[in-house]
């Protein structure tokens, strides 16, 4: 069953905000095996929502909407659903309830001057926000189901998980449903060389599967595979893993599953029990960040130094000057010293550093824009790596960090526990 | 005049990639005077491209595709363009020289075995890819424009900027307009309580200067005004800062215009010739990594160290294990010692240190989850603050770093420099 989502919001298509519910969406649908099948982004403007409300409610069972729920004069969504149902604004008991105890929860007073939550459009639903303060709206027209939940991305996400999803199942309209996805990712190989050279026939071989997508990322190509309906996971796993013409990819696989590096990362660490730190240059803190990010990861991580300028890699990561003078700050020699010496004063048993050039300045002919060296070191040694990409510096912070915590989930996996 | 966005991508409606064009896009256009009018995310299937290519460009005069452009079975725009067209595909010399090309620059070589970029729908113009191997397409149609470029960001981003908004520039359908915003950024106040008590008047005013938006960001609600054709921004502004209407919300009001905290405080510190550096406990490197996203960040960061264990917290950081065991790793009197000692170790001029709970285990009663210690630092004096916030763990990073960064921010404004 496929839904659509109808995004209203003019700071979304000015670029301004960036979009995050069509994710909110996509994930909670999935584990009731729905998949969203259009999004469509328009600006606040009431004839404009009508329209596009109608036209996804035809081509689909379910449609959800996010924004214009507030109380400005720019949210319009509960005016464009009287429109599209062809009736007025009237009080609602209900709405009425949960203004009072969404305001109680946030130790404020509502009244009805405060703003008009009371109202809703005749026939329809108010949904409790457990978030927020605008209550949400279920609205069913000609057999079909709409819901018009806040486009702040945390209260869109906590309505349709509390008090969206538990009224889709329990609709007639809904049935039950399994998606199911493997996802191989790899890394080191360009999408074409797989697919054209290494593994001609991977693509035949994995469509019997399922559909098949190749999704090219920060270091690597990602192949996933949406399982047909019935297929059990873990032995279609298996089945793909022992394919002939999988098998020149194998070496550069680093995952069969879904985890991002760090959350691999994290998980690894944790099985191994050991305490990894890190010191960054170029990516300026987004290694740490990007660790941190996952839960429980204190139990793993044990902190960063953020090196950024020249004096603090000498004064708090003790590099030598004569190393920074000998080779300069983006060097393996340096980033070496720094993994070295982070392992050192934290105590760690593995530890990671990146020393780059995210540009946009600063690049020279020997050592351009794209440069990073990315050192993994043990208790016993230091390897470090030199690699060159491209992009801008958002761009290449994220691909230097990537890398970076790509060599050292591979270190970790090819090193003893001590 | 506004755009039409057609985004093609499976993995965009599956949630498992982030959009990142609708931003380049809006931006791209707004350089031109020219708006996205509505964007549609479809799925990889040539009826469904087809169809909504077709009604995009029904609507507007510009439609821009993105996705759907590589080597490999799940790429289907060319193929819809053909049924769009009634076309074939067929042999193009400057599509041919294009693929050469792009190969040649990544060092690699393109026959016609690598893939089939040579082939384009017959009457359709290739455009120059600057960051990847397939070339876009441009169409015209029924006298509407349409241009295909890759969905990968960078290359989407590239392609646009240097191949394809030249040609929209110089093409007879194009008339220049100039699109300007004026962004009033606040902080501590509650929309609801802005509009409807505060300044009661203010929406009624600043509609007279053009289209408003508020927006609640992390910290605080954004005031955007789409300026009328033809009002100068700078005087616009002098009349707006005049409103008796906004006077109540003036304090509260910590930058006019568009810039991040972290592009703001930047700016701020650059000017006033000053040098910071972070201790990070709960933002774990947000902080570092979001200051060091702003291009030239090196002239006024010097580091920060993220003390994710207690021990790091003491051993590097030297807080003293007496305040830790008095008062706890989150209290006022941790984040203290940490801003004084990263400001002495780093000789920094000011200096910022968060710790706090950013769940979603952790909690307590006394020290729930969303509880965060802010301090800020001079070479004088160091000021630590508690909140209280909501959201899961990514959010809450979000709001205690934006946060640290606007106290951060207040703090250098109104202290003398050395």
């Amino acid at each position: 069953m496929r839904a659509g989502l109808l995004i209203i919001g003019s700071e979304i298509l000015s670029g301004r905000t960036p979009d995050k519910n069509i994710e909110a969406l996509a994930t909670a649908l999935r584990g009731k095996g729905m998949l969203i099948g259009k999004v469509v982004v328009i600006k606040d403007d009431i004839a404009t929502i009508v329209e596009n409300m109608r036209a996804l409610m035809q081509e689909f069972q379910w449609t959800f909407c996010s924004g214009g729920m507030g109380p400005t004069r720019d949210d319009m969504t509960k005016q464009a659903l009287c429109q599209l149902a062809g009736v007025p604004l009237e009080e609602n008991q209900q709405a009425e309830k949960l203004a009072l105890l969404h305001y109680q929860r946030y130790g404020r007073t509502w009244t009805r001057e405060t703003n008009a939550y009371n109202l809703i459009p005749r026939g329809v639903i108010p949904l409790e926000n457990p978030a927020g303060l605008a209550p949400g709206l279920f609205f069913t027209g000609e057999g079909r189901q709409l819901f018009c939940l806040p486009g702040v991305p945390r209260e869109f996400k906590e309505m349709l998980e509390q008090s969206t999803l538990p009224l889709v199942e329990q609709h007639p309209a809904f049935s039950k449903a399994t998606i199911d996805y493997l996802t191989i990712r790899t890394y080191g190989v360009p999408e074409e060389k797989i697919f054209f050279q290494l593994c001609p026939k991977l693509w035949d071989d994995l469509e019997k599967f399922g559909e098949v997508s190749s999704l090219p990322h920060t270091v690597g190509i990602d192949i996933i595979v949406r399982l047909k309906e019935g297929l059990a996971k873990h032995e279609t796993e298996q089945a793909l893993k022992a394919l002939p013409s999988l098998a020149p990819l194998l070496p550069n696989i680093w995952q069969w599953g879904p985890l991002t590096f760090q959350e691999y990362l994290i998980e690894l660490c944790a099985r191994k029990n050991v305490k990894i730190a890190v010191a960054e240059s170029c990516t300026g803190g987004l290694l740490a960040h990007k660790i941190t990010m996952v839960p429980g990861a204190s139990q793993v991580f044990l902190g960063a130094v953020v090196s950024y300028d020249n004096e603090i890699k000498q004064e708090i990561l003790q590099v030598r000057s004569q190393t920074l003078q000998a080779y300069g700050a983006v060097s393996v020699e340096v980033a070496s010293e720094m993994a070295k010496n982070i392992l050192q004063n934290f105590k760690a048993d593995f530890s990671l550093s990146t020393t780059g050039i995210a540009g946009p300045e600063g690049g020279t002919e020997q050592k351009p824009v794209g440069m990073v060296c990315i050192a993994t070191c043990t208790r016993d040694l230091a390897e470090a790596k030199i690699y060159h990409m491209k992009g801008d510096r958002a761009l290449l912070k994220e691909r230097f960090s990537d890398r970076a915590l790509l060599d050292l989930i591979l270190r970790v996996e090819n090193s003893p526990t001590y």
